[in-house]
């Protein structure tokens, strides 16, 4: 099944607003076995619309079109459509009753023109708001005189504000694309995800002994981020499921732990679950990283039951005070260096009370390095009742991708001393 | 100028990954008066390369392309591309230099696959990879044979990771654009960029103010984010200079200290400029916030001139032991009370030996809140050898929203305290 996605809005092109649609509407559809073939952006002007759609449906099956439906003057893409395919458009009463009733159950009286929402081209099924007032639309194209061998089609317009389409897409439109245009073949997919390996050694592992599952259907990505390696598995044939869990087996057998979760797991989830099963206390001593790992671990629900403290200690002061680093480390050995991310742990763990502490200490740069310690030296340290254990990383990147990839490394030393896996390299 | 933007990689259309690209692409091309077209997103295959380039090429004269250089096996863009427009690949020995150098400055062995990254269509001409291995690649076609009159296009391919394309396209590409492509009218833009004021008060005052402005070509945007409006003047028209200068003026006379910058400026890059003009050092106490704000200041090259220490206070124990906040005080007020964010940020003053410093303490939700403290309570508080002011906030968010509205409040606060302005709402 060909399906396709069109975001229309000029501030997408302008780049005044993200566009969070892609990926939240290809998620969706790939957790139940769709998947998108094309995305397109395009402005809110009738030859940039009509063209998008003309195009699409010369290939799709099924065409999702998002943004322009609401009442100001830029919110034409129903007109559009409606003109390209040659339908006329009607005012449903029952929404503009829908839409009244929106009105007033806010106090509010309902302007006039708000009512051109409620305008429906001839053969369409309304998708109720119920977060808004402008409705999706489904229309069928049967037959669909732009594709060879007029092969119908459907098109499923949605409101923009991700508050109205996402719960519409969810509840209403999903069901509605189960049923109507069902799966043919099996589909699987799994993510497994790593931190600190390399794209091309991971490859290099896994791909030799995934060749004869890939012979019978199994579609392989690697999709590498900073210092993060996703292994993508994707199958469509009868048989997809086996496939895509004998192709996960292997991967686990052979990278075991390095494997920190799946899917929407990140190592921040990861390392919050792994201390709630354990009930460990974790507290951080930050320098470098500035915060980002304590920003990264509170973001997850649940944190609170985890991150006890965390010291940012950026000057060399805040070492001394609050984590009690000696001076005479300080001076002899310099803030980044094995003996300052030591005092530090042990310093966090003692102020804190914690179970669990993690120092961080390196040179960020783009200034401050010299040739023993070049810009992106890191020391990083983890403490607990059993002893420290002390690590020295090299990442030489540009300040804000420096903290993503210390960060990680931070999390995934935590994560592996919470869980008792072994910390050397 | 007709400009398209294709984004290659299946895993944005599989939802695993936003496709950041877009909105950064977009605003870069706009702030020197460029804009996109259209934009679309393809997966890694060749049918599906070739055939969105092969569109694109019917219509643009400038075609921008992301993912898929890489050394591994679905990286294939760059030979899809070659076959496309019938160029040979020939192989870079100063890229295969760029690329051994890389891996031997972090002394590693450079496996032998990845040289296939230097492979150039012949006349393509290579924009050098400061952050990472793979070559951007500037593309003439000149004639273009895929275009009415074969009018001549370029392609430019970047490197899918941020930290490699951002740089390559901000210091590479856009001289070279400028350059090569430059624009027929002048062109000016400015953004001013407030915090805690409403997108309607901002617009009701200036709009009047400017109507003659506008009259004479100026265009005015109101972009509102999360308690955060930038005014934004744009003009394209041969005195476009001048009328936005004068703009700025007029918004400056108006708005006064409430404008905390123009352009990339942030609240933490205002706040680290103002710090360090006052040579004030900073101290942070952080409960609900997670680190979120010590993280944004440190995001700020030369933040280490102003930021001393940091605490994340997020257990009670935390504030406690670390920032001396009385148990009496947390059993009576509780942890989100003015009275905790008054011993908070007194506690940090004293504990750090900063000059300012800043304590919040809030309800995240989306559970813990009660009648008399609602999901989304907030006390801040801030204080120097002068004294403490305190203020109470509401900010009823999802987490994420929660966390960066907080903060901008909070920066806020320092920012005015550090330059001697009113804290009174």
């Amino acid at each position: 099944m060909h399906i396709e996605l069109i975001n229309t809005g000029s501030e997408l092109l302008l780049g005044q607003t993200s566009n969070t649609h892609q990926a939240w509407i290809a998620k969706q559809l790939s957790a139940a076995g769709y998947s998108l073939s094309y995305q397109c952006t395009v402005s809110d002007t009738g030859p940039a619309i009509q063209g998008a759609l003309s195009e699409a449906l010369k290939r799709a099956d099924l065409i999702l079109v998002t943004g322009g439906l609401g009442p100001t003057s830029d919110d034409r893409t129903r007109d559009f459509l409606a003109e390209l395919i040659q339908r006329p458009l009607h005012k449903s009463e029952k929404v503009v009753e829908h839409i009244r009733s929106y009105f007033e159950r806010r106090g509010k009286v309902m302007p006039e023109r708000v009512t051109i929402q409620a305008m429906v081209p001839e053969g369409a099924t309304c998708l109720m708001n119920a977060f808004g007032t402008a409705p999706g639309l489904l229309i069928p194209l049967d037959p669909n005189p732009f594709r060879e061998g007029e092969k119908p089609a459907w098109i499923v317009m949605f409101p923009g504000p991700p508050r109205e389409l996402h719960p519409m897409f969810r509840d209403q439109f999903m069901p509605w694309l189960n049923e109507t245009l069902p799966l043919e073949t099996p589909f699987a997919y799994r993510i497994l995800r790593t931190s600190g390996l390399g794209e091309s050694w991971v490859e290099e592992r896994l791909s030799p002994k995934l060749q004869g599952l890939v012979e019978a259907g199994l579609d392989i990505g690697y999709c590498a981020r900073s210092g993060e390696v996703d292994i993508r598995f994707i199958a469509s044939c009868s048989d997809a499921d086996a496939i895509v869990t004998e192709a996960a087996e292997v991967a686990y057998e052979d990278l075991g732990d390095l494997i920190y979760g799946e899917g929407e797991a990140s190592l921040e989830s990861a390392l919050v679950a792994a201390c709630r099963e354990k009930r460990i206390k974790i507290a951080l001593a930050e320098s470098c990283t500035g915060g980002y790992i304590a920003h990264r671990i509170t973001n997850v629900p649940g944190a609170s039951d985890v991150l006890h403290t965390g010291v940012v200690s950026y000057a060399n002061e805040a070492k001394q005070r609050v984590l009690q680093v000696s001076s005479d480390t300080l001076e002899k050995h310099g803030a980044v260096s094995e003996a300052s991310a030591r005092e530090m742990v042990v310093g966090t763990l003692k102020c804190s009370g914690a179970d669990l502490a993690l120092s961080v200490t390196g040179i960020a740069g783009p200034s401050g390095g010299s040739e023993e310690k070049p810009v992106g030296t890191v020391f990083m340290a983890v403490a607990d009742s059993s002893g420290t254990h002390i690590v020295r990383k090299l990442n030489p990147y540009d300040r804000e991708t420096f903290k993503f990839v210390t960060a990680n490394q931070g999390l995934e030393m935590l994560r592996r001393k919470a869980l008792g896996l072994t910390l050397d390299e």
